[in-house]
């Protein structure tokens, strides 16, 4: 994908450019506090104070985000930002529209659809009135929306962060609350083609951002479940069994065998015949190979789930990807709702150089087909067959952070263009009227919050904050009808007159 | 501020535009279902529903949004994201930094910060570990990462949901859960240059968003204080007496003294003496005026508030913008953090023409002055003066899509350019095999999800899509090495070679 490359790597080149610091642009320390100090507002602070905790109790009190969570700074929201263009840019190049749902849901939406997980939702305390859950995710919202709205065809993405009380492991880029961004296909169409599409999304947002090489994992749960009734594991076990299954991208098969026998009582002839499958990965030649297993030819699930497995391999070679996807039938996903093709991004090797910390991230991206859930929304059980994926970004933006930290690159948080100074004493008025004029131009200006800052002070901040443009206003100049223009960069100044300056400032940020 | 408003109008009259259909583009109803039926999934769904509630159980089961939160569907997506973006450019006009925190916070941090308030704040249930809240504003959170960071100094936005368990009159705009956006300056500078600043930027966005007249009503904690002193109010009673004086926008002079006296104890001659004060308002000749009361300014509190709003409207007329704020001592905002200046922007007239149904849509921005609350965060009790604004958005969207239920205005939901189509049957590989260059050119393509399409069908999802372009590949021209292009609005088709496809579609989009 040469062209796509090209494209991403355009955008994703522009955030690694504003990373670092422009030419010119000397750092001199951050600016510090100007304090002269607010006019004294003690009077109205102490009536409020009265009325709030004294302040000594303040001692044992801990000033924290809660567990699992944290804030963005600004440096972060602008790399957050950047990936999440990127991603969203891929979702509307596939025609998708965007949806939002509320950040809470009915308890009973939530309840039952996500397995051994569910204890992990969030609850809100019963304050009167219905009970209610943060979402866990974006998919069961979205089955609802579909059923409460009978919305048959729908090609949607959604953008919104999550909630899961897990314990949270930060340095795996794990969190209680994240973002996820999810795009989803549902309708009754033609097997595997939107299944196809998903598959080519997640490759050209993973190729797009640039983080190295990356294999998708497929599977397909008719395939697991036929596996487990050749095995001979009891119909009522294929759930728990399934969970057992999906732990084995973090615990030796050895541990799952035992957790299948000792925890899920399987008989361990059982769990070996498992093992000899599970452990089965390879392309579409795997395929080929299942369907000559006579045992698992027999079984209606699995020869459905491999004759799709053959066709999307074939879509995939259409879109040029095939190479880019494993048949692995370890994969198994933890959540209950999926019913056909599932399938996981892992990246292959650390983000960039050697010189970098290993950062294990596990699966970058994820999704499957889940043509269940929606019926089960329904009062009369009326299905909509769906499939999608979500991007798990939270894991990107720790790559990308990491990638940042290792190559101590900056970023610049405003996009100030003109700053407004002066070197006059009591020239705040003249300041504030030019100001407005820029404003209304829709120029990005600011100006010091001072009577009367110092000019040096003015300019380290605009070099600092790297502004490319000061404005500076002078008694004489202003008498005579100019105004100073200064190049941050090249410290260059020129006098122009002071009604070109709008037209002026526009042609030089052109 | 001509400029501006062309600047913002420019913007405006995109959305208006993107409203509109397309000349050309006929609505020929939608395009249903092409079920041909996705591959019978049947025996794995029968596993998955034994594990889940039977469907008879569904009957009593009503599917719908948590009280007083919604979903957002496409169209309304669209519009949301124009008016965020338009607010978020005033933002970075002004210098602005963006910010994140988290969906909740620790239970502690938002007691006692919202006066009578504090009963509409959603608890989480207590699953062990930390009792948590959801966040009920952006400014408390704003001002935790203030203090937990040490930061003395930061102009930052931050756009997210809150929550309030307010009783919801979806009539006026109000929900449980709304989207604000918040801009804010926190450090020690000279008086009432941030807060002109903060007053200038609800100008800009109101202006620009073309709602209609505003106007911004200002008062001052202080001087509401001085007042409540010179009338006799015991200092126990300020915030209560407050509460109630904000009141005053919903509710007649005569209930709310009669709420003051029969609800909060007020001596009735107090409660008079405040009305002869709090049913004034008017521009900076009523600071004047009020300069001239003898009793007001023995009262050191009133003396600052009005040095400070002299000052202020004084750079209003720099910023020329005066006109559009009024000095109203009925202003008191309701929550308890406010130490200074207040605001509140009003619209004052229904938004468009008379035709369209009048809509109560209350206060549309609002923020003041808030220099004790970051020092209570601080163990220290170390100060940083803080001011703001946030934008009511929830209102201006109701405004926007009543404004376009009267018009009876369409959105694009979509930004899909081209369409590949054939009138073939069996042509699915080469339609993957296309749309596959298309995307990976960055050009933003859709087809059908079926083997067979009817070419009637997918020209008809075409225009009724407004999507610009449609590439059909039939078997004979393929044959020959051609191609052809079809301009959705004119209808108008051509034969070009294959391999010049994507140059011919990208110069035909730019």
């Amino acid at each position: 994908m040469p062209q796509l490359g090209f494209l991403h790597g355009r955008a994703w080149a522009a955030l690694l450019g504003q990373l670092r610091r422009p030419p010119g642009a000397v750092c001199i320390g951050a600016v510090h506090s100007h304090s002269q100090g607010q006019k004294s507002l003690q009077a109205a602070e102490a009536t409020l104070a009265s009325q709030l905790k004294p302040h000594k109790e303040k001692s044992n009190f801990i000033i924290k985000t809660p567990k699992g969570t944290r804030d963005f700074s600004p440096q972060q929201m602008v790399v957050r930002e950047k990936i999440l263009d990127m991603v969203i840019s891929c979702f509307k190049r596939h025609g998708a529209k965007r949806l939002d749902t509320p950040a809470f849901e009915l308890k009973e939406m939530l309840t039952e659809r996500y397995g051994e997980d569910s204890g992990l939702i969030y609850d809100l305390k019963d304050q009167g009135g219905e009970l209610l859950s943060l979402r866990y995710d974006l998919t069961v919202p979205f089955a609802r929306y579909l059923a409460m709205n009978k919305v048959k065809k729908m090609k949607r993405y959604h953008v919104g962060k999550v909630w899961r009380r897990e314990s949270p492991t930060i340095a795996q880029g794990r969190y209680r609350e994240f973002c996820q961004c999810d795009f989803d296909i549902a309708g009754h169409f033609d097997p595997m083609i939107p299944d196809a599409e998903c598959l080519k999304i997640m490759c050209e947002i993973l190729s797009g951002l640039q983080l190295g090489d990356f294999l998708i994992k497929v599977n397909d749960r008719r395939i697991l479940d036929g596996i487990f009734a050749v095995c001979g594991v009891p119909e009522s076990k294929f759930h728990a069994i399934c969970s057992s299954v999906d732990k084995l991208d973090k615990m030796s098969w050895k541990d799952v065998r035992h957790e299948m026998v000792a925890k899920k009582g399987l008989a361990p002839e059982v769990a070996d015949r498992i093992g000899d499958y599970v452990q089965c990965h390879g392309g579409v030649s795997l395929v080929e190979h299942m369907f000559q297993d006579p045992e698992l030819c027999q079984n209606k699930q699995a020869l459905e789930g491999l004759g799709d497995l053959k066709l999307l391999f074939d879509y995939l070679t259409l879109f040029g990807i095939a190479e880019k996807v494993s048949f692995d039938l370890s994969l198994a996903r933890g959540l209950d709702y999926y019913t056909g093709v599932i399938y996981e991004a892992v990246l292959l090797q650390t983000p960039a150089q050697a010189e970098e910390e290993t950062l294990n991230v596990g699966s970058v991206a994820a999704g499957g087909r889940y043509d269940g859930l929606v019926g089960m929304f329904d009062p009369r059980g009326h299905k909509v067959p769906c499939v999608g994926l979500s991007i798990g970004v939270e894991r990107i933006f720790s790559i990308v952070e990491q990638r940042m930290k290792t190559f101590g690159q900056k970023i610049r948080t405003i996009e100030t263009q003109v700053f407004v100074a002066t070197p006059q004493k009591n020239f705040l008025r003249e300041r504030l009227k030019l100001i407005a004029e820029l404003w209304d131009a829709g120029i990005k200006a600011e100006l010091m919050y001072k009577n009367n800052p110092k000019l040096l002070t003015q300019l380290h901040y605009c070099e600092d904050m790297a502004i490319p443009l000061v404005v500076i206003i002078g008694e004489q100049e202003l008498k005579e009808g100019f105004i100073k223009l200064r190049s941050v960069a090249s410290r260059e100044e020129v006098a122009i007159k002071r009604e070109n300056l709008v037209a002026e400032v526009q042609r030089r940020l052109s």
